[in-house]
């Protein structure tokens, strides 16, 4: 991704935050991380994030997603004897997002995949999250996420995040950041 | 405090929450914590709470505080050789807030307490929090904030919450919750 691209993310990003009264810091709004998870398709594979707090204890972030743009599925593996893996809270803030997990696939789910990436999507328990309505994942599980048509703003809330040591479904997923 | 007061006070802070643009669920509405410490003084000294989430690992909150409301000063002792006391993270999202840790005493503070409540706030370095504004405590440290003239939303990113272990140095302060 050129820099003038990872910008113009950024700006869009910002302005969905602005729309949604979400008041970021002009050194947050310069550092929004844009993760494309090294599949080069982010208008339909990635998220933009604001972190706001990440230490050894918990973990605070904003996540925009553009319209129908989807976090692919991965799930946060146990680190030590005492880190379990990841446990996270999704609230959704803004919009409307569809999150997926293990257990009685959805008939009719609300997401698209793009049949390239289909393979790579594997659990489909479907979860529909509306401003006001948040859902806690259990660490170590399969999950996946995609934005509505209008796009949306979620906060996670969580224990000590660390994104590079996530496994994801799809073996071409690198989850460096794009620019951070 | 009558349940009637604490009903008023609840629509207070659901109102204010509104106009932040920040959406709560039904249930969380109908369980907004009212913490009057005890003092039956409600409109200086307490706050209201909405706990999105508290596990064994992190906590989310948010906090509204009305106009010059006061939490009062406090700290987090460790509890356990694991848990060497609560980390929290302020975050302002709405209006403004002002607060105190133990340093340098702020000339001309922001923040104006009732005399008969004086002696038992003694740290006094100021921290100004706008909208996007940040600040990370760190554990056993003594802090309290008052909101501005227009009150404040502040969330609150931390390790787990168990609010009846908290010391006040207020010893009239009880911390149990008058309605949750």
């Amino acid at each position: 991704m050129k820099l003038s691209e990872a910008k113009e993310l950024r700006e869009k990003t910002y302005q969905m935050l602005r729309e949604a009264n979400i008041v970021i810091s002009p050194e947050e709004r310069a550092n929004i991380e844009i993760a494309d998870f090294g599949l080069d398709d982010i208008n339909n594979m990635g998220l933009q994030l604001v972190v706001y707090e990440n230490n050894d204890r918990y973990c605070a972030k904003e996540l925009v997603l553009f319209p129908r743009q989807t976090c692919p599925e991965h799930r946060h593996p146990p680190l030590s004897h005492q880190n379990i893996g990841k446990q996270e809270t999704f609230r959704c803030r803004w919009g409307e997002v569809y999150l997926y997990l293990d257990g009685e696939p959805t008939k009719d789910p609300k997401a698209v995949i793009p049949r390239k990436y289909k393979d790579y999507f594997q659990v489909w328990k479907e979860i529909i999250l509306k401003p006001g309505d948040q859902f806690t994942l259990p660490p170590n599980t399969k999950h996946w996420f995609q934005a509505g048509d209008n796009g949306a703003i979620v906060s996670e809330f969580s224990s000590t995040s660390s994104d590079e040591m996530d496994i994801f479904t799809d073996p071409n997923i690198n989850r460096l950041p794009v620019y951070e």
